[in-house]
């Protein structure tokens, strides 16, 4: 079989596809990190496996769903917690951040950050009930981490720990109101933030016109 | 550590919660079967970690998000496919069936099966364009498998076969004018349904008030 060779396609944006990458750094594993500009779409749509991104490319194939794809490449780069009940937990908080962004993106983003969307007349009560939905969301993982440890099995950064972190990167970049004052998470969030792999990533990467 | 014990916790119909329960089945696993009936859910509801069921217990701690619980039994008793690309698929599928499920369940069950809601007036229009998700579902499934294998992914049984056949099953039962006319799906739910290990379950099953 031919090297390893991956390709990820996403939008020019970190949100659901800046863990993958994340992970490939980390892993100091090559990869196309292919960013399509919102004009592009509609052309590149028709040649994803379900009309949505982000995508991997791997050797063996295309491999669709957000959750799915950090899984692959946990399970290849030891980004995956060893144990049975741990992976699952890993799925669970993988599962219930991407619901999480979702709402956060097409009720908030889409109008205040991607400027696609007339911001709604709600705005503000919308931005209450999202930042109760993150709290609720971080309170859940909490309650199943290890709560002595560095992150949120053990002192190991895992997949979810990566996820966590990049989807709360941005939300806390582009709607600081949003915040979480969450103590374990800020803790969680920092022992990511501050692994110096992760500095030397965040000094290197492609910033997007967007900015997030 | 004491002798593993499960519980799953599920409404009284077999829709999400009915692979971990043939999972368990086929491993010859005993676990708690507790169906939860609909005037008891506001009780239930604050116990689970995320207000949704299912709902596993382990000795390890409770796991939500469907997809989680079920790759957890998967893990254990040799569900999961060994490649991680494999097992990234099967996620993938997984997640694309639940999604699925919950469209047809909040669009057409809920109105004609378990009767809890009104029948919306443009019921024929639904019935139309989730047929054509379903087969929009049924083709991604097709082609990310070994269309020569008796199952998605080999000849084997895994947990997304496990998935698709009970999602599929109840679908085909309660709304027959939905059903695929896909070969390739037809093959795989016959693989599976033909089972003698699964014929034995089904022939011994609990059956709910609602039939499904």
């Amino acid at each position: 079989m031919a090297a390893p060779q991956y390709k990820l396609t996403y939008f020019d944006v970190r949100g659901r596809g800046e863990a993958a990458r994340l992970m490939f750094a980390l892993a100091k594993q090559d990869f196309e990190d292919q960013r399509i500009q919102g004009g592009d779409w509609a052309t590149v749509k028709s040649t994803t496996p379900q009309g949505f991104l982000p995508v991997l490319e791997t050797n063996e194939g295309k491999i669709s769903q957000t959750t799915a794809i950090n899984t692959y490449i946990a399970e290849k780069f030891g980004f995956m917690p060893d144990t049975a009940y741990e992976k699952a937990q890993a799925i669970s908080v993988m599962l219930t951040l991407n619901d999480l962004t979702g709402r956060i993106s097409s009720q908030l983003y889409m109008p205040l950050v991607y400027k696609v969307m007339p911001v709604p007349e709600d705005v503000e009560a919308k931005k209450k009930t999202l930042a109760e939905e993150i709290n609720t969301c971080l309170a859940f993982i909490e309650n199943l981490s290890n709560s002595g440890s560095k992150f949120i099995f053990s002192d190991k950064i895992s997949v979810a720990d990566i996820f966590l972190f990049t989807i709360m990167e941005t939300q806390r970049q582009v709607l600081p109101e949003l915040n979480s004052d969450n103590e374990w998470f800020l803790k969680v969030f920092n022992n990511v933030k501050t692994d110096p792999r992760v500095q030397e990533y965040i000094k290197h990467r492609k910033t997007s016109p967007l900015g997030v």
